[in-house]
């Protein structure tokens, strides 16, 4: 027990018997198929990393349960410079892997369970704080990746869950036993279900008393009987399946998404967070959603650092990185990237404690940070493709370039300046075609507009929190209006 | 001779021996290749609405050179009014394939030279243009497909032709005989180079006497004996292969780009339009790129409204579309489009005779159509991706949903509003994940950035078009400053 | 009777007998009063450029009635070509006064009138058509300027007219004589009044049945008995008043806007044109708002070469005009104020005949034209005061550089680029800063967002006429989704 | 000696002999002139909150020199937290007054020097560290506002300080005598210079050695011999002459700019901190830059929070304030002022210490800080005015309101939702039209877009900074290129 290598997680996820589909056909080896790998690769870099001396800082915690060093992932913040913290390891990694490494929906479930947990049991005298801790603890100590899951299928947006035609739409108490209770309905886009240990279910809204029983949240293993996931497609995806080492892009990382049904679960009652309690359903969705969109904040904006990186080698290679106008929107990519780090950062750093001692950020400026990765990250893959040029839509495949026909021609006339290959330009080209077309624009484009709750989500969020009232007192008393 | 249909144009294809590999490969039978039916029928479809009367007025003209009914994309243009007709076919022909057809570069190509070779003849007493309203009749005769080929690939940016390391980074002449010229280069991003009958090669920038050698331009079969296409891969092209009808989001049509290698290509001299006149050769891009940044203020205007449409359908899928935030944003999404076509217009409409009697646009204004094609198509993807939800890029593939035992469960998770079928809903999605994210979203996207070049060229032409000394004159007299 | 000039239009307002109030003080002689009189010289352009042969062919156009000469401002469209022509008037009166000339409200007023007035005789068999040609005859004979008269104060914005506390709010008809009828209520945002012949009065949105009264247009002499006109301030506008030549901006030009009071005004039968036809309310203001929407893209654009030139002039004496983030800066607000001119352009070649046979621009386009009009030229505004550098606002007063004492300090420290003095960099300054910051502003900015309707308003007519019915049908055909 | 309040400021300003001159008058009485007196008070307000305990956190400190309690504008930097309270601190004062306090430029400078003199000392053997130390502990002990002034005049911006026509364009020292220097020159757009104690006059770039005599930093009293102040105009500046409480929209704040000439001023030694020194000036102009930038990561955003509020007011006079479009305006409106506040709290968490102990913000996103706030100021005014209406703009005077005869028209057309007074709406809108397009507007635009550097200036520094070579090697890492 403790903290795990990156062999002893692949070996973890090797002996669970998760139930999977992937493209109409159901997996035995998980591990090792070559669509889920990258996935895997990545969310493996966040027990690399935390072996890593210098990286101790970033990914490595002492737990407030135990005192153990427990991998960041696991942790509870205990203050801003947890906080902080938090969202220096989610940007090293997006750098590090150029991808979702899948593992911070789990950090940010398991924190705002439990300040939501301790204020639900002050308020209701519900006991389920401490289970909840004692559910933590078992995870920090194993070491494992938890898939927080929120996003129910949601069926007809206007209708509230218990008024669906299908009641399954959302997930939902089918029976209550003395023991546990038994859940039905599924989730979506569950970022990086296939390499998780736990299952974490969390209700998607806010709630009234009619949708009682859709005010549930619990963990139950991923491979827990009638557990079912069915992989998402992204683009271009079964580039992966080519065996080849150019056109995949990103050759080690990827992300994924997969649909989880939940078919008649039972779930033991140690494990269940809330059940029933609907009037603390909307504060978890916000609170969740708010350590997420703080999230954002780091993991996209180490992926903005492969894009720069990829803009800048290409307009290198064809002799252009001082041309003043290449140079200007070098300078914008950054900007907007750094802009994003800076709402990330500032969230963190005006964070405050809960009840429960654990620390959340500050919400509005999370939904702030959140907002703006609606926006920028587009941008900047519209200006890496404006550097770049029309050749990442109309290379060649890697397979002409070693043809003996042909391959000669493309090395000679897709060369441009001298000292770089023209391999490495074709390299580089795809890695910038998977961030901004490709599986990578999957996490790194539609992701940031829908991950955390989409851009409307978060407006709604500032419009309550942003205090007009105050705003207008203050105009009134510079404009000499009477109270 | 005459028009072609559908039928004939298949066949005509068929009939030609082009030189092409695919991954890795030649291809035989080029017109059933997977991988290129698609970008085949939306050419064809060039072809198909020029039968329907009800089109008439849009894909057909008279012929200035014979009286003979000709199709619109080998015509010359008599009058703004053709110019108009000309933006309003290609937003019809977008709207129909929802890709690039392919066809437009050609049309631009021979308007181009058609004056451009009028005024040399006159400046510099060559016989070009006669000779080339031959070729032209030829063209309108046997109603083909032109290729314009103008992209070479350029090696280092910063390097005139004559001084890249390798001499044929450029297509110059290698060769002078008494009844022709050999050429060696090539040329990237070749547009429905695989579908075409022709390939025209214009020089790809203005050029001075060092480099008499690459101020060359000519037409050739497109199976002339030492050419080489190799095809150009786009994002998640192979699902063409996979077999579906759902994945591949847009089932018929698609686009394609590919590599011309053009190795000591012998051409007669009758189709030899420039050899040497380097002066000419900054005119002709400039006439080309600006009929051909008019042609991307209709085409992708088009495939605008196919994709306004799939946002629209999806809201209503889901119930949104009648709320507040998502009828903004697609009536942003419209506003976005037309303003392009407002500019695809205008510059039409503005256009004056050339000397030749051919109509060209208005410069400065087909330039600002094409600075905007260059980002809103960008911001209109986005609006889309947010109005779609994150399913976009989550969705299982189309084997899942007729898995019998996941399936059913999609089936019945990812039904939203009742009367709407789930299949018709993934439909959708894909359709809007082929043109934000797939290979839709090669020509929607990277292909409205840099066909027709890149924003820098476009700012290149409004700095010298946009009469500042006028301006400033302007200012001063108001300003009360004495000349 | 005939064409006025310059003169002849001054001495016709002399012998008026307007009631007007300028910041607290009733006002005898109008014409003279140095805060009206930039605008009068704004609106006398609009006589003196029809006095000059080489702008004939925008300023005058053949009367359909009489077959006389006519200035344009007083003209029905009788073709695309008049549509066209009357933008580029108007962008050619935006350049020579660089500010609001006034007069485009009348004449947008007529001829939504003409066509509204003949379709509501055909639909009720009412009698107005005929009165309103032989009223614009008198019009077009006197050479008249016309001030268009649609926006109500509005109240409370959430209830309709005959709904509000007090039933002034908007104006209608508050007795019916055998002769004709007495009206109350106020117009807002009055653009020229002061310098008008003519109110004509519209109402400002559709209306309902128990709205009827408030269904009214009709003309009235500007000086009716029971007219008030209150002027309104603009930013800077005393600086008219300080008698000197260089901070006041624009030496010769402005606009103003004044509240209308209708004071129980008489209108004899014969110059009403609506009063109670409801239902033909909607339609006269999308008519007029659709002309209005249209000249905006001229006379904005007008302006807009004006601030380019001020700021290329700016650039110029600082020695950055070569600077290639200012060339950049420039270009893109020539990019930005050319797409308002296409959207201009397009909309009125894209028009049609009403039934009357007077021309209406394409409705669609022309909200894309204000649409886009409500956004550029703040964006122009700011990068021309990114190029013009914070001298812009800390700039002394010019009686400060004719100071004895520190009149020579400001002439050395405020030189730039030797050839250019200190005065033309200070006049210019002045220019961008009344253009940007001053009563230019006001015309430039604040009216180019609220005039002919805000931003809200062109979105739902987007949302009304962009067919999202047949966009949808185009996409469920490329998704292979059966109908 | 100690912290003043607000009447001892006042008082010590008027003992002063200042000699300033405004529009074209020497001015005796500079405390009580009309012009002057709202910016006097707007940096009074550093004074008068420094005196409420509710306020103690965010403007007071503990000096580091002397550990007494000093106001935090005269504060050096000891952590983190002192960089956040700053921008906090700033954001208030933003809020209290609406416009520019001044008294920023003169901490940042200080700041600034503490650093660099320091750093300077180190490295070629100088005394100017402690001798600034003197110099501010004389500042702390008299609570005295500090004048920064940076910007030089600079002539034609190709050439440099020695090769201008005219050596005096920029500030430079004409005679080294054994007690101190004489200098020469002028600076520009001198924030708060009338309201200020001391000058603290620093080279505007970096200097090569040709230009060393321009390397010069020192500090005098505002009134010393040889100081000429000439005050610089505002938008709309005499509302403040003319004696009403309405159409001066801010009713008792506002800000300044003034050229201050240096004529001959002879400067002790003990006053001067740098003589030569050039390859420290760039290093100083980059420090105090960044605080600065910092700054309007604060000061800004409390003007923001006001025009947030004026534009809700307004709609809530209209009843517009729930409908759905005018909500998502606030919300953008917030959403962008946040941002920047993000920014300037982020580049302060993540400051430094310097060598000399004073903190240092992160200088990569206090540039990014001030390039959004070079931005959002104008989108967030922009949409202000979409709110407010044309009113705005025409929007009769206070003295109209107060008529007997127009008066009771405005009151009652004027009206809108009930419960609100005509006269509330109209202070509202002028405070709209004072931060829109009035006084308030130079502040919170051009201000913003040229205070603390242009944006090209925050471009060319965060191109330094982006560590360009870091992002490519991370790229290449993920796309599998060997280095």
């Amino acid at each position: 027990m403790g903290l795990m290598t990156r062999g002893d997680y692949i070996e973890s996820l090797r002996s669970m018997k998760k139930r999977v589909f992937i493209m109409g056909q159901e997996i035995e080896n998980l591990v090792d198929h070559p669509l889920v790998r990258p996935s895997l690769n990545a969310c493996a870099m966040t027990y690399e990393l935390a072996q890593k001396p210098e990286y101790a800082d970033l990914m490595l915690a002492s737990s407030n349960l135990t005192g153990q060093t427990v991998n960041r992932f696991t942790h509870l913040h205990q203050s801003t410079a947890d906080l902080v913290a938090k969202v220096k390891m989610l940007r090293l990694l997006g750098q590090k892997t150029g991808c979702c490494f899948q593992r911070c929906v789990g950090m940010d479930t398991l924190n705002a369970v439990d300040s939501v947990t301790y204020e639900m049991d002050k308020a209701l005298g519900t006991k389920y704080h401490a289970a909840f801790r004692r559910y933590l603890q078992h995870v920090q100590e194993h070491d494992l990746v938890v898939d927080g899951a929120m996003t129910d299928p949601k069926g007809d947006r206007r209708l509230s869950p218990s008024r669906q035609a299908d009641p399954d739409l959302f997930v939902h108490v089918v029976e209550k036993r003395s023991d546990g209770i038994v859940v039905r309905g599924a989730k979506l886009h569950q970022t990086g279900a296939l390499n998780s240990h736990e299952i974490f279910v969390m209700p998607t809204r806010a709630l009234s008393e009619e949708d009682q029983d859709y005010a549930v949240a619990f963990a139950v293993p991923a491979d827990a009987q009638g557990i079912l996931m069915i992989y998402g497609r992204q683009p271009s995806d079964t580039r992966k399946l080519e065996g080849g080492q150019v056109d995949v892009g990103n050759r080690e990382f990827g992300g994924h998404e997969a649909v989880i049904i939940l078919n008649d679960v039972f779930v033991p009652s140690e494990r269940v967070f809330m059940a029933g309690e609907y009037a603390f359903s909307g504060l978890l969705v916000e609170r969740f959603a708010g350590y997420h969109r703080q999230s954002y904040g780091g993991c996209k904006v180490g992926v903005g650092d492969v894009l720069v990186g990829t803009a800048q080698s290409l307009a290198r290679y064809q002799g252009t990185d001082k041309t003043s106008h290449i140079r200007d929107k070098i300078v914008e990519m950054v900007h907007l990237n750094e802009t994003m780090y800076a709402c990330g950062i500032a969230c963190s750093e005006e964070g405050k404690p809960t009840t429960s001692g654990t620390y959340l950020i500050d919400l509005l400026m999370a939904n702030v940070c959140k907002l703006n990765v609606t926006r920028f990250p587009y941008e900047i893959a519209r200006l890496a493709q404006d550097i770049a040029g029309g050749l990442l839509v109309t290379l060649p495949s890697e397979k002409d370039l070693v043809n003996p026909e042909v391959g000669p021609y493309l090395e000679k006339y897709l060369r441009s300046v001298g000292r770089y290959t023209t391999e490495e330009r074709c390299r580089m080209l795809r890695l910038m075609e998977n961030l901004t077309l490709g599986p990578g624009a999957a996490g790194y484009l539609t992701e940031s507009m829908h991950g955390a709750g989409s851009p409307q989500a978060q407006k709604i969020m500032l419009a309550r929190l942003a205090d007009l009232e105050e705003k207008m007192r203050l105009a009134r008393k510079l404009a000499g209006i009477k109270e």
